[in-house]
């Protein structure tokens, strides 16, 4: 994998990481991503869903058709995916922090046009958000995989930000009264609800009573 | 509040929303945002922290700040907040979906160099993230202030989109065996753990024990 200057941390270099297994997990675990383009000299951001598959990232692109398309069906872009791990409480107002694992992906993303391709890249989202549900429903028919937009990025220029672990402390703050410490946070599942028009007699499955991220294996 | 063309939704717009109790909502309860912003014609999306303040958003801006200072304290950027509030399990990969809010805030962020107002949006910050806990901790020093770089962007341009409730899917799928609902997700605060060098005898105040999302009134 290249790091590339673009990518590298200017800020807090000690929290960056760019190894693959890293970066992997990160992507795996995330249910949803930030993609960033530029779009008559402004910015954009939008939340969308994305997969990895080897060493591309496939991201559901029906919100950025338009400027892709007026680009020729490649867009420059920036995938940022981040997780929120617990609240760092400190001493001091200026030592407050938020463990969070986050990834940062620059590239050129490219329509996938070729169905089958397109088909995959459905499933892996598909298996990315419920590991298991893709063998249990209706296939997309040709005209809904018509409709939708998949894009493809390269998995080179990214680095991954992780801050973990305790509160630190300015030395003379320590013997401050005021509690420090983390209060952790994590994305949790609930009760499934049924369909109000679920026919009766069937269960949910165990993927969804059973539900946690990351939902595919790492 | 105008509503732009640019934040007009394009796709999908029975699912948008303009009102500002619901987007007020929406990035109140969000503990990060991501801002994108352009640099040398890329665009950059980074997480970072935000808090609303009446008809301002103050943005935490460390990771732009660099760019910002080259353009002279003035960035054009979208400000993308989303809340994941369940998985839609549909009869049909197709019909698939998420549960979420997010609100898009388009705009021109300043750099706010006055002390007096930083010292404000980083008390905004912190009751943003934990509602209480500025006032048991030692304030920011005039270094602190100093190091920390604050933007503030106008609520002007912006929309919010909220998908709710459960799948919907083509008439012919009812009738199918497969499992359909809501999987709820959450992001939930775990028992706040001590700071190892904390001081004996030293408690984890109720906004640490009894955390929840948001941590502010709406």
């Amino acid at each position: 994998m290249s790091v590339q200057t673009r990518t590298k941390l200017k800020r807090l270099p000690k929290r960056a990481a760019y190894d693959r297994p890293t970066v992997d997990a990160i992507l795996d675990e995330a249910l949803v991503c930030h993609l960033g383009f530029v779009h008559e000299g402004h910015p954009f951001v939008i939340p969308t869903l994305h997969a990895r598959h080897g060493d591309v990232l496939y991201v559901h692109g029906s919100a950025a058709s338009r400027t892709l398309r007026a680009l020729g069906g490649e867009l420059s872009v920036c995938l940022t995916v981040t997780l929120v791990d617990g609240l760092v409480l400190a001493r001091s107002a200026f030592h407050h922090s938020v463990n969070y694992r986050s990834v940062v992906l620059l590239g050129r993303a490219r329509l996938i046009e070729d169905a089958e391709r397109k088909l995959r890249a459905l499933e892996a989202f598909s298996e990315q958000i419920v590991r298991g549900r893709w063998a249990d429903v209706r296939p997309p028919s040709r005209k809904e995989l018509k409709a939708t937009t998949v894009l493809e990025l390269p998995l080179a220029e990214l680095s991954a930000k992780v801050r973990s672990g305790p509160p630190v402390d300015d030395e003379d703050d320590y013997a401050r009264d005021t509690w420090a410490g983390i209060v952790p946070l994590a994305l949790v599942a609930g009760t499934p609800e049924d369909d109000p028009r679920l026919r009766p007699g069937i269960a949910a499955p165990s993927y969804a009573t059973a539900y946690s991220r990351p939902s595919r294996p790492g």
